[in-house]
């Protein structure tokens, strides 16, 4: 948050393999995996629909309408990372379009998580590089003062450590602290396998007020039925 | 309102026929013909494209950041009804997700309208079951509060009784009062008549101006042209 | 922006070639070549992805609720033009619908620009009548009070005269002054010219970094790598 | 919220000694003793601090740039009424201002409460007239089109009739549905009662932990102290 | 709007009798009696309550994060300015503060309007320099990159060329293009004239109803009483 | 962030002296000092204007409309201190009021900073307990799930840890980490110092083009004055 003109260069990410196994379980399962915390606002949202993804953070402070630190960050990149933009102020010019695409796609980034503005969306869709942001914007940007690289950082209200693990989906985007990685991999997975049994039941009708015995709470909360 | 801890089960619906046929005419002719009330905010959005639904509203005042009464009022829904799902305060946590869709499909439910947020949106859209909602987001929800059923709610704007006939499209969601069903499906049936024909008249050229007969009204209200 | 009740019939379009021209090059891309100003609000968002246009602005300013002067500018329309509608005030109604769209196609306009809302957006997309609004709204105006046909406008942040051309796609919307256009499509075209060649380099894993010599102005600037 | 064109003249007012002892409670004592209903959005703010007041509900829905009715709903108005002024759209021009103001306050008006613009706040203030609006703006308006006076409204997303009772402070906006106000005055005035006593308590350094008994609901909640 | 990096030193500016006049009728009669058009956007509030202002105006175009030109618009003011600051985003840091206050002052600016945000509003309103901005905030910029001095800017909304008039209280912000503030003084001054006979009657009782003639154009649109 | 249901109860503040010397600086001074970071955003307002103030950290995370942890929080208050609440999602609920304030002034917290809404704000303004919110509202909470208190928060954009400076007055509101507090006392102190120096001289005419040389630079950046 609070050092500027810095790079750091070694960050412990997250085990590969479980920052990688997390994609599949979306990031609603994920969040309430870790005590429904940890999401980003609602303004973030997919420039296109149907991605899902996950991977580890490098996290990158911008300067508003500036997005130089964006080309610094490009470098950092290790293959299964996704970059994790905020700005130190609410802005949404669009910093990032198809050629720092091109140049993210190359090292091996997995996708952008941008609290700002990106351009250049139909390509972007075209290159299947997915961007979550708070807006589409055209407006460029200049390069001429420096924020930070890999430190830690708030975007779209979430705390973001690098080496942490992102799960981005069409629901929205939440942050894993790695150390909780596992752990929420764990907890997500169990959640995921009761799901099929509950939608079966719900399916064939049965109510969730029984299949979750909630009509004695409901009562003793007061609830009444008028007929 | 007013009247919190409630469900009421017996309710009178529109008229089946009437509420099904309303869907055809689409949310803004259905406006037009209530003239030109009757509306919810333009916040609300569908969560994907093309769905084109109506039917009668069961309605549920919810707390925020809490999705019990979604529960309660899975179990009033009849075929062919719509959800209608207002707060006690703005709020866009993930109230609805695809387990409750699930359980609201079997029942015979065709939509939900909600004044939230939901999450699941993928699978929500694989099922088919379209939502209208102001946000969509993973955020999760407690089951402590009670809210109530069936009670009339006021949604993005609008006061919506249950029984009453919602129409929603891509262009927004609109409530047509039970009372008033029939006429509205009446006007709107009119309205719609004459809109083929007007259509072949632009299309062939002939301007709005001659059509509605607006340049005498126009040039009194004093319109001049400088060339 | 001052003069209410008056249609200017004679406008000055920029050159139809270099209108016609610019859209291939895309508004950001425009924007860049206008020296990074021009641009609307990002609150303007196309009502389908994909389209990509150009062409002629011919201007109208609209009263809020009041959609009379659409169909006054719709006589004023060329084959080439777009409409662009301002209105004195914020609102989100629903000005536009499918009928004017007929209209406005048969006239030969390209496209809607406006500062407002729309409806029937299922239609206006089958009909592959594209329009950037603010809003997408079922509300109906009246007919009753008169705006301006072909004056200054305003139109999400953006000034607009009467013949400038407008260049809207995915990324957005922006004017580009009639008396520039030449400029533009020249500064455009050059900057496209020199894309592929980066975007190849940057595929091939090389850094912005080095291909823009950032490393030293980096490093006057102060930036420290820490390992 | 549905018929236009409309002024009920004879409304049924709520009783004026309850709807006059309501003021001194204030908002959110009154909210709360509605079990947390009633309230509009917190986007209604008072022109000036420290107004607090309580009256009878008139009502009047309005179209957007249009204070016609406000002329019309005037005429209703009687001593110890509150004027609540809805619209059909959200809209913030200034649809009143200190002439309307004059004659409100002449009819015995004791504030508006308007979902949209108000101006000359300054003289408004001189003048002691209160007002809780959603803007303040100079933006004029024109009188062309009907809404309707004394119909049930929902304004800044609260359900008013006519009749009902509005409490207004710097808090915010509270409905208390006629039928309901003489109750709501004996529960506030109840819950008011024993504020005296909790407030002595607390400013004595007891804590709300052990004066609420809050302890063992939050140790079953499971809520841990670290040291 | 379109130039950047250049500073107009020669501007012709509006009559200084008139400019001064304006500031006495405040900016909703001078916005009514410029038929009702020039208002900046809502979300331009002044800093304290109680500043009613008008002068000169001299524009600066800002880029978002930076106030370098507001250091080169100093040079340029004139006493009985009022400098109008637009920025190529939405941007909301604290562009302004006490220090460029008291330069502004020395140089005999009136205000500052500025699309964005100012800080030091502690010391500003004891300074007595109004404000009119979108935000406060203590967000510090750099002074990096060029914008423009006395180009015609859209500020909040409003087309404002260099030399415009510029009339701001606590309704809002509004600007009379230079070749019509004489006549706007006219036509505010005849307005402004009618209120006091206008608000004498109201006050007395009467109906602005009876007083405009409003009861046979509201009773030929449709208008029904019921009893 | 990210554990729930916990209170820790050791903390290390800040030093005291730094922690109350840092008041006089002001916001915007100290976000200047800490190199324009660690701000919250601008929503953030204070209820009544004049307060100005700063303090140690104690942090609460809430639940949406429930403010149950707001009395586990008051415990942990030591005289000094500035209790910081932020929120796991968006809400704007009234979560405290006139007893809690009671409380917390009588525990000897100086101010509260919340991300969400208060009311009662007329007295707590007569209390002097000055509240930085970004809402004010009625809305009543529950007291039905836990959040945690004295783990590190992100408030309204801001990461606050337990421990860290709050600095709060007009222009918003400061957070200084723990381990950076004297350093920034420092600088903020140095910035200060030169601050009256300055100010004569742009009082006495001398522009800042001169006073911080910025003529070549702006020359050398492009700038063109044209007379």
């Amino acid at each position: 948050m609070y050092e500027l003109g810095v790079v750091y260069r070694n960050i412990q990410r997250a085990d590969a393999k479980v920052a990688d196994a997390l994609a599949a379980l979306g990031a609603s399962t994920v969040h309430e995996a870790m005590g429904r915390v940890g999401l980003m606002k609602t303004c973030m949202r997919p420039i296109y629909a149907g991605a899902q993804v996950s991977g580890t953070a490098v996290t990158v402070l911008l300067q508003p309408g500036d997005n130089w630190m964006l080309h610094v960050v490009a470098e950092q990149i290790r293959p299964g990372d996704i970059v994790v933009a905020a700005c130190t102020t609410d802005n949404t010019d669009g910093f990032f379009g198809d050629l720092l695409a091109t140049s993210f796609q190359a090292r091996g980034a997995r996708a952008l998580v941008i609290d700002g503005g990106v351009r250049d969306v139909k390509v972007l869709t075209e290159m299947k590089f997915p961007v979550w942001s708070r807006a589409i914007s055209s407006k460029g940007t200049v390069k001429a003062t420096l924020g930070s690289v890999n430190i830690p950082v708030v975007c779209a209200g979430a705390l973001v450590h690098p080496g942490d693990v992102i799960v981005a989906d069409d629901d929205g985007v939440v942050c894993v602290p790695r150390e909780r990685a596992a752990a929420t991999l764990d907890a997500a997975t169990k959640r995921e396998a009761n799901e099929g049994e509950k939608r079966a039941k719900l399916a064939s009708g049965v109510l969730g007020l029984d299949m979750y015995s909630m009509r004695e709470p409901l009562s003793k909360a007061g609830l009444r039925y008028i007929d």
